[in-house]
């Protein structure tokens, strides 16, 4: 990732100007940055998007926020239009969020940023790796002032999935039994997630030991090395498998453990973007036992409910988010974050910026 | 199948003693007839699982039903004791109606029957190709005296099955596209309970054509040839595909077309029981994108709500029973029956008793 300068052009109607506070590093940015992702086909690509900020200008139209105000940036601001945000599912809106998404650019099909005069795209329409970012209004999402932009960064992407996957997509109730594997950032939001639903049992798996006792501070019951027969060693905690089962590695031969390791009724939940190409196999007698298979979008997240429910749980000591932040570095330190990322050593590195 | 002289012992504790008045004919009796079945390892058996009657005798400590109540035997009476049951997924019920569905045995693992001696099993604990059959109390669901006893009799099984599927797995919401695959007994029953969850787009597929011409009695809006690519068909009708998909076939390359066949956020049920030992393959990205992918046990059913629910709307004129009705045929002409269902002619043969 090069640090170069970037001339960003004021907001149009319906957009917002972000001063960034912070900006997590997740795994979709180093696949974006390995070309592995639909976004990064036409660079310069302007990467980051697990952020909050401070409003510093808003475009014509725009009534929900104003300069000065503190907010969380979701990844997907809904257009509130189709039909899928219509009825609720603004999580598989296929209006305007839904082409930010992939082609980064804005609602309009343009872009504002341009580096050395060519037209940059900002990742999913956000672009956090930068002091500022143009976004649409249905995007920001308000805190209030004394609340700490670097920890809520992490609620827009990494919290939302993991806990909006056990509350949103898995809809997991008090008293079951949960399995997790993949305990990074994502996953340990799962963990933590399934502490708010009630979970009883809450297993954590995971190849890297320092991850699992992560796991136990965010509130698993008990850990296991995923090195091993999977399905076997959840069955040694709970007879029969669990009631539900979340893969966090969109690892094909993962997914099909942790769907074998669910009793006849249980729910798998794909969290981990799983590699295209790749066919998943699964024992379809299995499913026919009225087990689920699903996929879930971000944690199925509705930003303006959520993000700010995730802030108020943070605020009551009821969300970890401190544990969360394995560093925080300034931006001209960011190849450093992304290699610590990539080696598996951190939750989550946080680039703040002043 | 033979037709021969079976004893019967009087209920024991628990156990009801009912008079059949009729049974209708399954693509499970045809599979248990075919060894294709867990129930049929071990002959004498004695098959039937959707009907209904008149209780003739009541064993000790049996309060729900007396003598001359008419029933609709459920196909699994919950043991309303077991983990599951407690929770409400009574159909994952892992007490007494579950060993009784694997070995066909009563509550204490023996049986009621004996041919020429030897203890015959009934299937999945009910066995209702015979005049009398002993069941467990829980599987007796009452009804009103002047209830049609052979149309009520398919309930138990294609009835509840199909709109179970649709009200308690998918739980279908007005609105909703809806596409069935395979239309015969239970798959006109998924058309007819999407009806009645007010899906307003319901596409009916198979490849037999005069399938599809009931399939439009029962409500569908659509049909479709499932001869050639399903999900392009789909597609014209309903762009991007459908909410929901049933796969009523069974079959392993059918499931992967419904599943292909419906939009992100879509979900798709697998009514009809896959072979054992073919996996299933599905792209994962696809699943990722929010999908869902589910079995059913017989549509998930809570006999004791569902049941009275489905005879109730029947007399409402909101459930149609008389046009899932074949042909009715004494039980000495069995054989042609089973005939008629294996040719796929009929949607129900329905066995009758005088």
């Amino acid at each position: 990732m090069d640090l170069t300068e970037i001339r960003i052009q004021p907001p149009r109607g319906g957009e917002v100007l972000v001063r960034i506070a912070a900006s997590g590093v997740c795994g979709s940015d180093l696949k974006a940055l390995d070309g592995h992702s639909p976004v990064a086909r036409q660079p310069p690509l302007v990467l980051g998007h697990e952020s909050a900020g401070v409003v510093a200008e808003v475009g014509p139209g725009v009534t929900s926020v104003r300069p000065g105000d503190h907010v969380i940036i979701a990844m997907n601001g809904p257009c509130g239009r189709c039909r899928n945000c219509s009825r609720g599912r603004v999580h598989l809106c296929s209006g305007r969020a839904r082409l930010n998404a992939i082609t980064g650019l804005m609602g309009d099909g343009t872009t504002r940023l341009t580096v050395d005069g060519v037209p940059a795209r900002p990742m999913i329409g956000i672009g956090s790796f930068a002091e500022y970012a143009v976004v649409g209004e249905a995007a920001c999402v308000k805190v209030r002032a004394e609340a700490p932009l670097d920890l809520l960064a992490l609620t827009a992407c990494a919290v939302v999935t993991g806990v909006g996957a056990v509350l949103n997509t898995a809809r997991v109730e008090a008293g079951a039994s949960v399995l997790v594997v993949g305990c990074g950032g994502v996953g340990l939001n799962v963990v933590q997630g399934s502490v708010l639903a009630g979970a009883t049992t809450i297993i954590a798996a995971d190849v890297v030991p320092a991850k699992l006792t992560l796991a136990e501070e965010f509130g698993a019951t008990h850990t296991i090395l995923a090195t091993e027969d999977l399905p076997a060693q959840v069955g040694e905690i709970v007879r029969g498998g669990t009631d539900y089962a979340f893969d966090v590695t969109g690892d094909i031969a993962a997914i099909a453990q942790a769907f074998a390791a669910t009793q006849p009724g249980g729910t798998t939940v794909m969290v981990g973007s799983p590699p295209a190409g790749r066919p998943l196999s699964i024992p379809p007698q299995a499913l026919f036992a009225s087990r689920r298979l699903m996929g879930t979008q971000g944690g199925d997240a509705v930003p303006r409910r959520d993000l700010p429910l995730l802030a108020d749980l943070h605020r009551r000591g009821r969300l970890n988010l401190e544990s969360l932040v394995s560093e925080r570095v300034p931006l001209d330190k960011i190849n450093d974050a992304v290699d610590h990322v990539r080696s598996g050593a951190v939750a989550r590195s946080v680039i703040v910026f002043d």
